[in-house]
């Protein structure tokens, strides 16, 4: 079987990190190669961009243009050198968030205009998509109770209540006419969104055999 | 007189700063401010984004996509946070490399589609454009001798002398179609330069006015 692209998106604190443990154990029963990675970062040059991004002491803050382009750098270059030589290769790809999570921050959040970011996206990745993703669905104020317990924010963690709304409502948006996007509820116990990630693996693995 | 944005273009040891050097010169004879900046830079993340997109030793070199995007990145930096509240407090703007260098390097010397450049500059630019651009026209060949007496040559500079010759070529095509370019033969004597830059300058305020 050729190499999927999988990718798990949602708010910080969600449990995207939880349940790629869950991905990947799946993935290993599969008898596959797997390559890990996240966004922004994954490359020696996107991960220089994401400690970019996400510093909070800039003199100034990157504008929301600047932010948007950050991101689409990171990911081109992950897409470019390492998640498409992977694909040929036949090793399966884990991405901890990807261009879902740009349409919804960067529209849902700050506001950027739909159009413009689906034609950004088209310019940067033609039609290149992940074959399914997980959309771990919370409540911000949930999901940043459970970030908070790691430490300090980052510039984007420090965002408002409003700011994580607007993104979820935009996540939630586009998770609902998008077939390759399956919907966990990540508030429930961890027992049962690992056994929703399974059955949605399941699902699609069986689909694309 | 409102600010105005007057950019610098051309190739590697073109001569854009010394160019720079007599434009300075030249505004400061009208008693208005001045703001010099350098692209890729000109923002504490522009800069950042510069040393970046210069490295010769990253692990992967950006690709094409990648270069482009962290251009624009820093240009929508360099706009947002510094030209446009430069202009709009009628401060004068002098710009070492805008725009046109990504139309140039990346569509010449990358060989990006030339609509993709446009749709770009336009999604991140909107109708921002140079009020005059002084494009220092000179063969790479000279160029690059000239350049090379200032040391160790960085990622971009490396590239073959077809490259910059496709640059060039770009260059000379854009000029020719836009009334807001002036050429300058760079191949001419320091003096000489000079002298067409003033003549310019001169010609372009006579009409702002
Ligand atoms: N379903 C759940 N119920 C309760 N707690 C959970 C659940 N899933 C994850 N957690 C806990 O919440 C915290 C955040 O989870 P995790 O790090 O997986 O989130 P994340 O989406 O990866 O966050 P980030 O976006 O910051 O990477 C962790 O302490 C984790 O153990
Ligand atoms: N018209 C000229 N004739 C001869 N030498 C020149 C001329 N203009 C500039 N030079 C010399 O060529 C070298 C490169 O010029 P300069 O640094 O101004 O180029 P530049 O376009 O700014 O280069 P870069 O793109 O690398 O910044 C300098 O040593 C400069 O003195
Ligand atoms: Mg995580
Ligand atoms: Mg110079």
């Amino acid at each position: 079987m050729a190499g999927r692209f999988i990718v798990i998106e949602g708010l910080e604190g969600a449990g995207k990190s939880t349940a790629a443990a869950c991905v990947k154990d799946f993935i290993a029963s599969l008898n596959v190669q797997l390559l890990h990675v996240r966004e922004p970062g994954g490359t020696e040059l996107g991960e220089a961009l994401r400690e970019l991004v996400k510093r909070p002491d800039l003199e100034d803050a990157p504008a929301p243009m600047t932010e948007l382009l950050l991101m689409y750098a990171s990911r081109a270059q992950l897409v470019e050198t390492k998640i498409k030589p992977a694909l040929a290769a036949d090793t399966w790809v884990l991405g901890d968030r990807h261009d879902l999570s740009s349409q919804a921050y960067q529209g849902g959040g700050r506001q950027i205009d739909q159009h413009l970011l689906e034609q950004m996206r088209d310019m940067v990745l033609g039609s290149f998509r992940p074959d399914l993703t997980l959309y771990m669905d919370i409540d911000p104020v949930i999901g940043l109770e459970r970030a908070r317990g790691r430490g300090e924010l980052d510039r984007i963690e420090q965002e408002s209540i409003d700011f994580f709304q607007r993104t979820r409502a935009r996540y939630r948006q586009l998770a609902a006419t998008d077939s390759a996007i399956v919907t966990i509820d990540a508030s429930q116990s961890i027992e049962q969104v690992q056994h929703d990630i399974q059955q949605a693996l399941q699902h699609a693995v069986g689909q694309w055999q």
